[in-house]
């Protein structure tokens, strides 16, 4: 058989609706700076699908420092993986600095996220150990859990009745095995906004022995009251025994860093295969960083803001009856019924007749008869945007109620 | 068992010489602007292991579009997966540029070169399909094959003979699991410099059928006639079907693209989880990229420099009587006999006595009575730079020989 030929005969669950999709409700293109405001198609949009929680994509500080640097240091330096030739001290100060920010004793740069978190489970487990994670984890842990070569349990998503049966079976096999137990669950599961149930799963610990990586990609810059993430909001971060953040949301940027104690770092600093056999963060992206951190921690207006516009935007939508499901962070579903001919038909007058851009999330990710409109509030929304954007979901809200998607054939 | 416990008691192959080699064998610094001449704990030295091949790293045209981009686009923008939010005009630009240099119909940029690859073997495969790939690949290589859930044939590195029967054994197996075959090789091989034997495993395809990937990270930009890689130089580039290679060497930054049939690089757009969970590239390495590319496209004397200084330093070191193996690209290998105790005084010595920066490759990579000293010509080097050199090794070598370095406790 051609690996060709079979490929192309399943085009996978995104890729067969590329024929109408592409470009408009898949690889769209926002224009302009990245703000509320942008363009799409030509036309200016509200935006609510970018995970710029702070506003920090183009606060002023943060676009002169990304200019000085890019022009100090060029974008190819330095060269090589950091064990090699790709080490600096401004890649060890941001680490440094990032350590003490979520309060733990050591921290190391990664040089993408989704590959970081990948690869720190790769590098935390062998065979021997068992790894128990959330049913609903993002799919940069399912790929890490994918390469585990020992035995793995799911637990239903925030479940802590169902996580303590699987620890138990867990602490079964690793006795069998001589192995040692890794719970992994995200700090702000992205989808619906929930948090991870870290007191429970740590209090846990008092019966089991095992040990705990939360990826707090949406936490950090969003969560606790220095922002440190959700460790912090709990007031359990020494439960967390690795911390994980991306620099994609708050930071807006790339890169990533793991951080733990010093000796666990030091091993991944000389183990993690995505970190030893690739290539260093450009120091722009670390220059860049230390100021995105400067600002997030000397700046709490902009998380203050970030949670203002939030919960105007949760409680106005509640208060008008929409279902925003369980969500305890800024993330907010907007789940609605509906089939993907309506979700298809909504989201262009959504974006065509109310100029609002948000993320559609439809079967398979939710049941079939679900619509979820995904928002993200960022500090730089305004109360306004929020009002505007409730407004609209009225109207389409209505529409949907009264069948009008279903009759409706608008085209891109 | 607790986890760290077990994984502090085995600190892994490069971890359990941290506590001398930290800061000087492993993570050392590089200062300055990237070139031959840089600065090793405050001292010059000649630097032999930066993969910037063209020189591109520091060009003052690239400097310039590097920080420019910044200026105009900030390290934000685009924010969100391509798929979601983070797609372009200019991304959709590069892509098509890279397709045509490399003489494919399409390609799809990527966001890391490591997790790219991981990602792609990932996408092609599922768990009926057999994966056939060198032993000595890379890896990320190795890594996607990991995540691979059905059967992988390794062959002995570019080993024809070998590979044909793991053929016969992959056909046997397809042909009983209805899957498909798919051959990875690399186009050159880092470490050895050899190249992947393409010719003959393309002619494989008369009797075999299966589908191949390549990647080509040394190859592109310093292989074939216009710099289109390894499959241009053999004049085979119609029998790679899928094509790879990171920005990581020779256009001196981040980021990657994979090329293929349009139908395949379409499905991977949609179907590679590091893609469409994942951030884009940011826009200052996607500007950056294009203007490398038209460098590396329009100044061929760049490459010609690289090939210049190359077969200098490898015929004179062949003159002088060293051993650089079977190499066949600009990756030069000297291959030298002594212990592991020998490598690090003759490390020492070179740095400090000779100011020559080169990477050291021991046991458990090379057998363990060899010591691999490895370097990367760049077209920024001078044929002096060479001369320098080469008399350098001549004296470590006599040293080593004359078993100085044995008796030797230089010391950091």
């Amino acid at each position: 058989m051609d690996l060709f030929d079979k490929l192309l005969a399943n085009r996978g669950p995104l890729g067969s609706h590329s024929h109408y999709a592409h470009g408009y409700f898949t690889f769209p293109k926002l224009e302009g700076e990245i703000a509320p405001r942008m363009l799409f198609r030509g036309k200016p949009v509200l935006t609510w699908s970018l995970n710029n929680y702070l506003g920090l994509a183009n606060h002023p500080q943060v676009r002169k420092v990304d200019a000085e640097a890019a022009a100090e240091w060029g974008m190819a330096y330095p060269m090589g993986a950091r064990i090699m030739s790709g080490n600096s001290n401004l890649h060890e100060q941001l680490e440094a600095e990032l350590a003490d920010f979520v309060m733990k004793p050591d921290a190391l740069l990664l040089n993408f996220g989704y590959q970081g978190v990948v690869s720190i489970i790769d590098a935390l487990v062998s065979r021997h150990d068992v790894i128990v994670y959330d049913a609903e984890s993002h799919a940069c842990i399912i790929d890490g859990v994918r390469l585990h070569q020992g035995k793995r349990f799911v637990y239903t998503h925030n479940n802590m009745e169902n996580l303590e049966k699987q620890l138990q079976r867990a602490t079964r096999l690793a006795s069998e095995t001589g192995g040692a137990i890794l719970v992994i669950t995200e700090g702000v599961f992205g989808m619906s906004g929930n948090l991870g149930n870290l007191p429970a799963i740590i209090a846990l610990k008092e019966k089991y022995k095992f040990r705990l990586f939360v990826d707090d990609a949406h936490g950090f810059g969003t969560q606790g009251k220095t922002g440190a993430g959700t460790g912090e909001h709990f007031g359990i971060q020494d439960g967390i025994d690795v911390y994980f953040s991306t620099f994609a949301k708050s930071m807006a940027s790339i890169g990533a860093f793991v951080a733990g104690p010093e000796q666990v770092i030091e091993y991944l600093r000389y183990n993690m295969r995505s970190q030893i056999f690739a290539k260093s963060l450009p120091m722009p992206l670390v220059v860049g960083a230390i100021k995105r951190l400067e600002l997030l921690r000397s700046k709490p207006e902009l998380k203050d803001k970030l949670w203002e516009i939030t919960n105007a935007l949760q409680d106005g939508l509640r208060e008008k009856g929409f279902n925003i499901g369980t969500t305890q962070s800024c993330v907010t579903p907007v789940i609605l019924k509906g089939q993907i001919p309506d979700a298809t038909q909504l989201t262009l007058d959504l974006r065509e007749n109310y100029s609002i851009f948000c993320s559609i999330v439809v079967y398979p990710v939710v049941p079939k008869d679900v619509i979820m409109l995904r928002l993200i509030p960022t500090a730089a929304h305004t109360l306004e945007d929020v009002k505007e954007t409730i407004e609209a979901f009225e109207r389409i809200s209505e529409k949907l109620d009264k069948g009008l998607y279903s009759k409706s054939a608008l085209t891109v």
